[in-house]
């Protein structure tokens, strides 16, 4: 069996505090801007539903398999934070990076746990992950004009740097900006986004764009400008943090010119969950030494596809460059199906390819350490595990 | 052995009235664009020609993978309809859904069979899917002017509503617009396309489009301007039935935006044969409730490799989103290899993730049910499975 | 056992002559623009790296898996040649294609053997591929003006067409273009290139960017000019010669009309190591009868990853349009990984499907013959195996 033990959850929000119905729960199961399903559907049929029925009701005392139904009164009958503090606890994640961009700004304001509480339910570590669209949005709140905004800004970025583990970004690259909603990501420029154009914008353009924003903004009003995000990831840059990218579905191919551009200036990019570009990802990383390619919610929401995906990963990625997470946002069985499904997949994979002879099975063990945590502890700094 | 009975074909043309000697029917084996093969290859070198002559032979008295030359003697012996009567019963295809977009206009007149036909031929039920530019080119041949044509087509589309189960188009997203040729295409505007522009077109723009097409064209001529297959699609959207897109080859990623403005509507979305990009196709099923994925002739067209195609379009869709088609055209061997190579596949992907516990066998019957058939019902509004 | 003896590397460089270090050899691991790999991390640990553990190593007397300091020892004391006589002569390549790309003009000039060289060591046949940037940056060595050079130019096309087997470009479809350093590629326009564009450029456009060209350029100054690439590339296919396009990780349907617009020339497009758009490529090579997809590197890069490369490859390329390669570069052990991971692809996908009754066994030995190196004998115009 390959281990996996002492994982690092690199790229995940916080668990809901708030009791949740069968219907509530299902819409979790979607993806973030998803919505309701369609007449006809349940979201419980997907591969995330069943992993959920899979892996979910026995930790909580049930079959596996049980109906949804049995398995919300389940959890109800428990409370959502014991049943989180049982469920994360069953995961093996030592360590999880915990977004900040749910929950506040224009990204709706769910009760999430916050990273020292999913440090105290899971039984381990926790840092704090800055979304920039919200740093900037909670600037643009207290300040009066554009120049006391990007002062505010700059000043920002550069403290939040002291404490957080690294920045993130869902802007720009986003090819379902229109899906409208509370989703992930607040940006509107489809596939075709400057914001990775490969040089930061002129100060001139930033302060424009900064005074035009924040004239027609009204509070907690969400920052999609394109050159502004584009401002704000070169500001990030400078910090020497790395830099977690969503591309959202977009094929990050795009990204090629900006991961040249700052190539060399000592600050990691890392591309959140890529899927269905997981093979571009990974070979961008490849290419790039500060390039890395988060393996992310793709191994949780295919279930026994994971595999598939898993191996595709691994086809030209260095193993150096993957990294696991959930991206798990509100249910704590998001880890759960995350974590058995990357366990499952690479006892699959690796262990397939140890047992006819293309791997040594000591390579395999070490390869399955680096993508479970040990690459994460290296790029964010991090103890090593024990320690 | 999963339930794959009583199978809608969501998507497909006729087929030929006329016999076929070794020549033409290899060409029907290519893509429908792709004219001759290269000097020195033949089509029957390919997965479907392979699957046809593993699935096919059989049914009609022959050995599977005899010599192509001796199935089509057999074939001519039994003349096309007779061969066509055997094939097409033999695929468990209750319910065929017709595109009305060959055999008219600009695409050739095929001698294919007509719904009524293909029910009678393969003893089932049929309805008819009415191609917009086929439509759009039928009321121009008749209309005076860019005036009369518009209001002539506002009127036949909403008659043709109350009849036809489906619109089809595809124009737009098409990469091998200029594939040249009677091609399944008539579009020439390839990824870039405007017709997918996430708003109606203003009406002194379709009328100035209308005008400039209608002066220049001859009778026949095939609608490609970009602006009126654009007002084609919302026409037809504010009908309610379903429109089936064919990206023809396009990463439907691309069609995001026309997806969130359409959303809410109340008229689905079909993306017909997606693949290579079903990944991309069934996640953007999982991200609105109104689009839908086809599984189409790629699983006919990739033989063996149907059951990992099959297995990509399950990663993320959810499984009420998916539709089987054979999305075959003139030869009812298209049909009989679609339903043998999703039903292997279905057999061996689901049965697999029963087998190892992923999956219950309750849900995998379910879900193959749905996917066969029972999704296509819902979303045509047709009459259950039995009914 | 699948027959894949007498094989073409239909695309490579050269290896080579000289002595590698560990650092050195390592950097050779990774793609031709990646450069160093990250801190803590080493391009040993790719699939790349594990395969030449696995398959080099006893070829050389040494154990699978074996350190790498153990194995680069081990080399060194052969000596790079004659471990290069070892390594090539057990891969079964009868003919190499060697693409005179690298060592010239802006590529850097590494010590690499030329085909005659390669054909020695490798006790083979070799044949010359001219790449085109090299040719025209050659010509301009010796132009005086535009007027001089244009004319230069097709001359040497046209001469070397006399005795090169086919022409190669990596301009203008990269999307890496932006990597830096002494890549394969020398493109900068990304994915949104014009080279591609589906008619010659006009003669005056074409004289007006060779003059501006030459007036900016130093000696050995690289050709990136995307207007003259498109020249040149027009020019190549006026010869007839098969010409090998090199996507450099961006989406080859973006060739679509370029193809539609060569088609009927008579002149052959090969799309040289297309992954991740493998099936991309495989459908285009089925849509045009003038357009191969090259297989590649990716069997070499992805280790046993390759039989799902492979397999997705043959979804829908018809058989006759598939070609091996190694695309190997300086190592001969990429020659070596390449042919091994081939070869267990095919037996394990191609005997797959002989097993389940899919293919018959006839065909599958017919169609791996085809692939490792029929299509290119036929393609390029080289005597029949054993010829």
């Amino acid at each position: 069996m390959i281990e996996t033990a002492s994982l690092v959850d690199q790229h995940c929000h916080g668990v809901l505090r708030t009791e949740l119905g069968l219907g509530t729960f299902e819409t979790r199961l979607g993806a973030p801007a998803a919505g309701r399903s369609a007449a006809g559907t349940t979201l419980f049929d997907t591969q995330l539903g069943f992993a959920v029925r899979r892996w979910c009701p026995p930790l909580l005392g049930l079959e596996p398999h049980c109906p949804p139904a049995r398995y919300l009164a389940r959890r109800r009958e428990l409370g959502a934070l014991e049943a989180a503090r049982r469920l994360l606890r069953a995961t093996g994640i030592t360590t999880y990076l915990v977004d900040s961009g749910a929950g506040e700004g224009g990204e709706g304001t769910d009760d999430l746990a916050g990273p020292e509480e999913m440090a105290s339910l899971g039984a381990a570590g926790a840092h704090r992950i800055v979304r920039l669209e919200r740093l900037a949005e909670r600037v643009a709140d207290v300040s009066g004009g554009a120049g006391t905004f990007l002062a505010g800004l700059a000043e920002t970025v550069h403290t939040e740097a002291a404490t957080a583990v690294a920045f993130s970004c869902a802007s720009g690259t986003g090819a379902t900006g229109g899906a409208g909603g509370k989703g992930e990501t607040g940006g509107t420029s489809g596939t075709g986004g400057t914001e990775f154009a490969p040089e930061p914008p002129a100060p001139g353009a930033v302060r424009g764009a900064a005074a035009r924003w924040l004239s027609g903004r009204r509070a907690g009003g969400a920052l999609t400008d394109p050159l502004l995000v584009r401002h704000l990831l070169w500001t990030a840059i400078a910090t020497g943090r790395p830099l977690q990218l969503l591309p959202d579905g977009a094929d990050p191919t795009a990204l090629t010119g900006f991961a040249a551009a700052t190539a060399g200036l000592g600050t990691d990019l890392v591309l959140l969950d890529p899927y269905p570009y997981h093979r571009q990802a990974a070979r961008l990383s490849g290419l790039f030494p500060h390039v890395y390619a988060d393996l992310g919610p793709a191994l949780a929401r295919t279930g026994p596809g994971a595999a598939a995906v898993l191996a595709q990963s691994l086809e030209t990625a260095p193993f150096g460059k993957l990294l696991f997470s959930s991206g798990a946002r509100g249910l704590p069985e998001l880890q759960v199906v995350a974590v058995r499904g990357f366990a499952e997949a690479a006892d699959r994979v690796l262990g397939g390819w140890v047992a006819e002879g293309a791997w040594s099975a000591g390579d395999a063990r070490r390869v399955a350490g680096l993508i479970a945590g040990g690459n994460a502890r290296r790029v964010y700094g991090l103890p090593p595990a024990g320690g």
